[in-house]
Formats: C-alpha cells, structure tokens, sequence
C-alpha cells in the first residue's frame, strides 16, 4: 500500500520549502538539514508575497530555484515540468485538496505526505472549545458586558457541563483522537467513525505523526466503533444518539455533501425519540462536507441545536451569506489551524522524513493514494 | 480532625431540605429517604418565592417546618433557636460562607458538609472553556459575524493551542483536580497550590465527593506542588512563570484579597523574565480572593494577558462598573456553577452523607473549623 522510496538522500538531491511564513524554515534550520545529508541543497521561499501578503504564483517563483528539485514542501504543485525528479513531497497541510488531481500525485514513484497531526491540538480545542462555548452561553454573558446588564440577565439561560454526554467523532483521525482524549476527560463518551473497519488493535493504532502527550494513538477512548462508506453507514452512525458531532474527515469524492438533508433528519430523530434537544455539530474538515442548503434549514428548524464552523461552503463565506445569521451558529474564517507551534512541528515532521527516506524506513503520514488522504 | 456524629439515623430525626429549586427533592425522593431510614421525616421547600423567585427569608417560612428538625440542607442559617437539636447540616455550595459566623458552626456537636464536587464538572469547563476562548480570539470573530466580515479579518489574530503552557492552580480541591484533568488532556502542565503540604500519596488524596470519571482524587497530575499560608508562598507561587492562573480557593479570611499589587507584579515579573505575553487570570472562588482596583490596573497595564471572571468584588457588579469595559477581559454574572445535573448530585450526595450518619462512618465533604472549608 505504501510507497516506499529508494533510500539514500545527499548528493543529488535538492530540497526546496515553499511553505507560510509561519512554517518557513531560516538559514540556521537550511545549514543544518545540509550538514545531516551532506550533498543536500536546500533551498527555501515564503510562499507569501512580501509587500502584499498574497500567495505567489508557485510557476512564477524566480526559476533558479527549480533546478535538480527532488524534495518539495509546498501546499502548491508547480507545473509539472518543474520538478521532472521530484522523488518525495511533504503538504504543509492535513489534506492535499491541490495535489490529489496533478499529474505528479499520479506518478507512482512519488511518496506525498501530509503534515497530518501538526493541527491536532489547536483544531481539537477550537471544538471543545466552541462546544463549551454554546454550552456555558459565553456569547450571550459577551453580549452583557456592553451594558453592564450581567447580573440582571442572571438567570435568563441555563449553563450546562458535558458529564455523560455523548460526541460522535466522525473521522477518527489526528484530530479526532485529541478531540476524544479531551471529551474524555470531561467525562464523554466517545463513538467514532471511519472509513475502515477498526476491531483490532493494530487496526485502531495509528501510527500518524502526533503531538507528545496529547491524541489517542492507540485508539482505546472510543466506547463504541462505527464504520464504512455507505450512506446507510453514516446514518446509522448519526442515529446515535449524538450530543455532539464533530466532523473531522478528509474531504474526498465521498465525503463531498456527506451531510445532508437525510443525515440532519437521522441527528434530530435519534434525539427526538430520546426526549432531547438536537445534536451540536462542529466542523472543522471542510466546508463541502455538509450541504449548506441543508445545514441552514436544520439550524432554522431546531433539528441540531446549534454549529461551529471554522469552515464553510461557499469559502470564504461572502458577507451577505444568509448562513452568517442563521440560528445558533458560530463562523470563523478558517482559523482553528493557528498555533505558535506551527513551524516547530512542520520542519519536525520534514526532517523526520528526511531521514527516513535516507535510511529507507516508512516515510510518516504518507498519502495513500487509493483513498486520497 | 472530623467531628464523628453519633450513629443511628431514623425515629426523632426529621431531614428539612430547603434548597434552590434545581436541587429540590421531589415526593419521590422523600419518600425513598423515609423508607430507607424508617421514622425518619422528610420535609421540602424550595427557597425561591414561587411568584417572584425572590429568595426566601428561611426564618418566615412556615413554622411547622421547623419542629425536631436534627438534619438541615440549606444554603441559609435560620435563627438559631429553630434548630436546637440540630445534628448535620449539608450546605449545597461548594463554600459555607454564610453558615460560618453563625452559632450553629461554632456548636462542637454540629456536622457541617459542603456539596463540594458537586460544581467541579461544570466550573471546570467553565475555566477551561474561558481560556480557550481567549487563546483562540473566539470573541473577536463573533463580533465580525455581525457584518459577515470574518474572512476579511481571517490574518488579524492569531490564535494558539495549549500543549505546553503552564497552569498554576492555586487551591487544589475538586474544581482545580478536574481542571488539571482537562489541562492534562491538552498537553499542559500542572503546578498545584495548596495551603498544607502535599508531600505524601496519602497527603495528595482527596477523600472528597467526586464525580465519575472526573478529576485528580490520587493527585498524580501535578508536575510540580506548592504549599504554605505566607504571602511570600503565594509570591512564589505566582512567579512559576504560568500561562493561565486558576483561582480556585475558598474565600476565608486568609484567602480575602490574596491577589493584590504585589502578586500582579510577581506574575508579570516571571512572565518579562521569560520573554512571554502576561499571564491569563480565570477566578471562579469568589470575587474577594482578588483587589478588583489592583486586577484593574493589572488589566489596563498588560501585566496579565486577559482575565475570565465569573465572580467579582463587588458582587453584582453595578452596570456602571468600570470592570466591565477593562481590556481582555470577560465577565459572567456568577453562572459556572450552572448544571442539569445539580439536583442529581446534590441529593445523591446528601443520600451518601444520610447513609454515613445512620452508619456511624465518617461523612463526606466535612467542612474543617480550623480552615473554614
């Protein structure tokens, strides 16, 4: 399944980092990468314009970087003469979206990994924390304080904790497994969906790169374990009773629209028939996993009670989106990946693999390219 | 230490709840209290007016609640002569504030039990979820979706996880040991304060009420404990370099205006050393624990970061109060303790406290006359 490289990397081989600002690697990071694999170029570039901040055009980054490139870091694939012995390419990202439909993904002497993991924690408290933030009603106590009028709205809204509640994690990844670890220890039950079946412990061991101390990597938090690719899966996964949904997977042909009209009508009847309110879902994958159209009207007829989304569809999200003032719903611009610990962890998980594509060991968080993430 | 009242719980004894309506008994509990300890007598009301929800005066509710009564549940001390043959009062908050000057507390026969344990769950989110919000800027892209601007702002702030930070948890008991749970989840590390040494296993065990599944009985979550009752403890306590302080003590005479200038300066000092951004402050003991003119100046200097209230000195804080609009900060009207599941707990604690009395085994949450919690 996995790809694995020819081993070795040196002499030959030209590293090039096309990465964010907040990833980019400094001459000091470039010098020593250099003296590990002696006869490695490296070469590195702000995937930002200085002077305006936007993203460069990667085909119209200065040629002379492009010579004798066989390691590229870049959320970006340049054309694909550029880089005609490309061996290894490490997405800054959890998803490669751009990559998946250029022809160097196709080229199977080509290993592409992910940064899957990097945005684990940070993603996973933007859940728990837009949960607890509905949950406690911090918005509504924020509105207060413009007039002071804290104390006399006092009892005007019930807080809640989330002892016994249950959150179905849909997509047991990076991030779903810190998001389990920490619903656990606010006394949640965990149910978690993927792809695959998972019944073994090899099968629930995930061997993705992840943040010390933090995650669930091997898989023992879940309760109970759901699987497939069928809607009907899906369904009967939503049908859990679900105090909380948190969508967390790849966005692939599959899972484009996974959340529609259907799958809202399973949450709300699952709650209905056991006396509660409606699910609170948070989605933190991509915006294309849930039908918006759908999604608006379970917001405006209570089917869920509420949703955090750091991402949208359409995105960004034009100002005069109806979805901005649709019921019980919070929006940020696709921020729940910020973290100071970006660069730390991104050049972490390139030089890991650096070295193992020179020792020849199973590169981390390599694609598999039958399933697109 | 803990006073041992005598056993034996039944005929001659008359069990009179007097509590918010979120922790009422019901008949049915009455009844099931009754049968379980024969010749017992179970009386109920609730403390709002049921028209106003004005709390009670408990010393004009009916008289024949009063005669015999040897168990109270009741936040308020009634006069002293309606409960001469008063044996055991449990106190439905975590603090006995009220209960503490009263002659009933002083009387050596009188067992007095907090329901301490019974808030940890919801207040803990509480903190947690605060300093979330604040780390992740979830207040400034509420207020973009007023306008639907959010995606115009997306490179305005940055948000950042917590693996790695540092939080002081000053007054370990069951809100600060399920706020090291959930802190632990997320990568962070513990430092713990307590006012007696902690040294043994035995010394860090908290025998208190606790939640399933939550919390930090053993005490084996903090990396590091700090004890003492000196301001020069405190002192160094606060200059660990902490990303978030937790106020978590109870408000004793000790305990009042423990956070003055001088210990601003020590956590802002620490943080200078260290090349960091100013401590972030959450109080969910009592408003008095903090100098409000201090924690002002403190907020409008930047010598901390932020701060998440829940409680505040004075309490309500008049609308025109100049603690509303200081920066950083966020302010509820003293709401963390909210939870459905208060009324569960709360009887099922005083169910446990009623057993151990008939019993003669030591009761749970014993308020220390020493300390005054």
């Amino acid at each position: 399944m996995t790809y694995q490289a020819p081993s070795g990397l040196g002499a030959g081989d030209v590293l090039l980092c096309f990465l964010p600002e907040h990833m980019l690697p400094d001459e000091t990071w470039a010098k020593k990468i250099e003296s590990k694999f002696p006869g490695l170029k490296a070469r590195y570039l702000a995937q930002e314009e200085p002077e305006t901040g936007d993203v460069r055009d990667i085909n119209s980054i200065p040629q002379d970087l492009w010579p004798g490139v066989t390691v590229l870091a870049s959320l970006y694939p340049p054309d694909t003469d550029k880089i005609p012995n490309i061996r290894f390419v490490q997405v800054p990202s959890s998803g490669a979206d751009r990559w998946i439909k250029h022809d160097i993904y196709k080229k199977p002497g080509v290993v592409l990994c992910t940064s899957n993991g990097t945005h684990a924690p940070q993603i996973a408290e933007w859940v728990i924390g837009t949960w607890i933030m509905a949950r406690h009603q911090f918005l509504a106590y924020a509105g207060y304080m413009k007039d002071g009028s804290g104390w006399a709205h006092r009892t005007d809204h019930q807080g809640d904790d989330s002892t016994g509640t249950r959150v179905g994690i849909l997509g047991y990844g990076a991030i779903g497994r810190q998001v389990a670890r920490i619903a656990t220890s606010l006394g949640m039950e965990v149910y978690a969906y993927t792809r695959g079946e998972k019944t073994t412990a090899a099968a629930r061991f995930d061997d993705s790169y992840c943040v010390e101390g933090t995650g669930d990597a091997e898989g023992k938090l879940p309760a109970k374990w759901f699987h497939g690719s069928s809607r009907a899966a899906v369904n009967d996964f939503l049908s859990q009773d679900l105090d909380l949904l948190v969508v967390a997977t790849p966005l692939t042909s599959a899972t484009t629209g996974l959340l529609d009209t259907e799958q809202f009508a399973c949450l709300s009847q699952a709650r209905k028939d056991n006396g509660k309110a409606g699910t609170y879902i948070v989605n933190i994958a991509r915006g294309k996993v849930i039908s918006t159209d759908a999604l608006l009207v379970a917001l405006k007829t209570n089917q869920i009670s509420g949703a955090a989304l750091d991402v949208t569809d359409p995105e960004p999200l034009p100002e005069d989106h109806e979805l901005w003032h649709a019921p019980n719903v919070f929006i940020a611009p696709h921020v729940s990946w910020h973290s100071s610990h970006m660069r730390q962890r991104a050049l972490s998980i390139l030089e890991t693999n650096l070295a193992r594509l020179h020792s020849g060991e199973p590169l981390v968080n390599v694609i598999n390219k039958e399933f697109n993430y």
